[in-house]
């Protein structure tokens, strides 16, 4: 793990949160912490949205408050093919080819899904890994994580949740059952499932698939009106209420 | 309206909230302020589950913290036939005969549905008629008012609601669509709605379809797994959370 360039360069930023990027191999990703903070805290990883990067302004928005009002630490990666990653010709060639299938009358949702499971069997061991370098520092250290993802963040968080004993607890969402509903029924840590009730790529009935696939005991689904990218700014209360309640 | 008890009989309670019963023609009630409150408040009025009454132990542990923690008043009253009113033989009748139908293999949420859509024609006018005496009251004044009430208190509450411009957000829920689709399409304000993902008593997907059916532009359902009595504690902070943003 390399660190590559800090903010705010020793100085306290406005909220006293910390920004150092590294590389982790040929990952490139972004680590927030309290500024000044020493030891153990909670960890969580944000999986960005599809077309989306490491630091996108929900990621950073979302990061920020996990650090500034619970005094979390936050890691983000770039996903193959996104944000400081060169382009990944297979999934470049992929994702063209679905654009033309759906232009030719082809249903959107089994392709995002189909696409989802093949990014995410790079995905889950990068992540772990990463888990594996970012808790080795002092200022984070080994104690328990949460994962943050929707949309592509979901279809590339269930496998990865599923996978990984040190997740406690998980918000997902906009994401259906054709990607990950057998992944789904091996996660049995608390999970809140954000749906978009009116959502143009995920069809609701696979939504509402997904969240009952999941087998953990306690699950919240939150549904509000409107579009895929529409989720309501209450939500990111709800989300830091549910990491606090389940991590610390 | 009549004043018939009062606790804590001019004592400070462990909380701080004063409670007052009360009589408004045939009708009994309860409320409940901050001790010592004066001016004008937010109102909560709560609907009580079927079988239940105006002092159910879920009913005096959700008014407790909408005064203790908010400094809103909350308001609750027996619905007829239950609690301290009598008897009410055509209710008494009605319950028999669809406890009969259902032994005898009928599905239970029509019959629900149609009872309380009954006892609604009554309890509509009566609540709005509690809302008038209350918020003559110095301690509780004209304030916006919310409605809590699932269950039955759904059945009731959502006609109630549709019909009561006073009523600025609501929580609802464990209810279904055949009761009424038709008064929650006039509703606008905000609603939380509650779902019991294993409901007994009410189909899922009549509860989807009620919440489909709101016409609030701010609505979110929340899911949670189990039967139709197991709504989680969480639950209630979120519904705290939720009055004080739309009512204060």
């Amino acid at each position: 793990m390399r660190f590559i360039s800090e903010m705010p360069y020793g100085e306290t930023s406005s909220d006293g949160v910390r920004e150092q990027l590294f590389t982790l191999g040929e990952i490139p990703g972004v680590l927030w912490t309290p500024q000044g903070a020493a030891g153990t805290r909670p960890l969580i990883l944000l999986g960005h949205g599809g077309g989306q990067h490491k630091k996108a302004p929900d990621i950073l928005a979302r990061a920020h408050r996990f650090v500034a009002e619970c005094g979390f630490a936050a890691v983000a990666v770039d996903v193959p093919g996104h944000g400081d990653r060169p382009p990944h010709e297979e999934y470049h060639r992929i994702a063209t080819e679905n654009q033309a299938r759906v232009a030719a009358g082809a249903e959107l949702a089994p392709l995002i899904a189909d696409f989802q499971a093949l990014v995410a069997r790079r995905t889950v061991p990068e992540w772990r890994a990463v888990l594996d370098a970012v808790q080795r520092l002092d200022h984070v250290g080994a104690g328990p994580v949460g994962y943050w993802g929707i949309s592509l963040g979901c279809g590339l968080g269930v496998p990865f949740v599923a996978a990984e004993p040190r997740v406690r607890a998980a918000v997902l969402g906009l994401g259906g059952a054709l990607a990950s509903a057998e992944a789904a029924a091996r996660i049995t840590v608390p999970v809140e499932f954000l749906v978009q009730w009116d959502d143009e790529r995920v069809p609701r009935d696979q939504s509402l698939a997904l969240f009952d696939a999941l087998a953990s005991a306690e699950k919240t689904l939150h549904a509000n009106p409107g579009a895929h990218g529409e989720v309501p700014a209450f939500e990111l209360d709800s989300t830091l209420r549910f990491f606090a309640r389940h991590l610390v």
